[in-house]
């Protein structure tokens, strides 16, 4: 059985998005994704809002908010039955995330066992046939297969296999289905 | 330049010991580690202990008291010289452990990164050449070469080349020094 290793912000969960709701509701604005076209989300927020912005991944209670991105929930569920799958978190850039990162897993994927989460830094030291993720420095890292998940930050990346949703996850993976 | 993967608990940090001392102190016995040749210590604590024992591992302090194994301080910096040194820890066993464990490998271990730092389930996820472990069952899943560090409960293990100590980790990987 093949081992997929899935990302988990901005791949499992729609992280970029909650983020950036809690932040044009607090600050009374009006950005989109599309204002991030090829730019990470600090790099455009006003420098003055970064620390406040970043003070959100350190709070139980934003984890707990974020949305499972769509179709993700059903696209893994039929993965699971055809591959050993892991969730593969770089975690360790914000230690206060464990226990929310862990937490939001076992809520959305409870077919995920825990044995089956990781939390590290690079992800040059996951060993799996494939891994899907948004962030192109962790799949120059890794040592199999990287599958470049779309997000705002990435849209002018062409190093890599691109899937822009979970359908084309499936669809890559599940052809046959 | 080769990698090695490290586990924390019983190999880099003394959790058995100090886990003895506290439940010998609370409950006034006087168990040497000779008492669990071959066991795991909650099949050789009695069965009414066992909660209150598994219990310690919830909590931050407990942690925060347990003493670096003798002559890994030493060691691991001079590996951390010749070789890509990761610690691996079958973390996801005991979540409410996370930050616990990482800020005592922050604390001790300054010199090897957080993005070096992998909390796990099982280690066949790990991508190393190496795995220095106490747990059979984490070597078996793992496809690199494992080195069984030796602790009570695995002392009847025949299955893989034995390390007594820090000194015999040093002859084995850095036998030129």
């Amino acid at each position: 059985m093949k081992r997929i290793a899935i990302d988990m912000d901005e791949v499992m969960a729609d992280t970029f998005q909650y983020c950036l709701d809690l932040y044009n509701a607090e600050f009374n604005l009006s950005l989109t994704p599309d204002c991030f076209h090829g730019h990470p989300l600090f790099e455009i927020i006003e420098p003055a809002h970064r620390p406040h912005v970043r003070s959100y991944f350190d709070r139980h209670e934003f984890f707990a908010g974020i949305h499972v991105m769509e179709g993700a929930l059903e696209v893994v569920r039929e993965l699971h039955r055809h591959y050993e799958l892991f969730v593969v978190s770089a975690a360790m850039e914000v230690p206060s995330s464990f226990v929310a990162k862990f937490d939001w897993l076992r809520q959305h994927f409870p077919f995920i066992p825990a044995s089956n989460i990781v939390f590290c830094g690079t992800k040059g030291i996951v060993s799996a046939d494939y891994l899907i993720d948004d962030n192109v420095r962790q799949l120059n890292a890794f040592a199999g297969e990287g599958i470049l998940f779309t997000a705002p930050h990435n849209m002018n990346e062409t190093r890599f296999r691109r899937v822009n949703n979970w359908m084309e996850v499936r669809a890559l993976f599940l052809p046959e289905e």
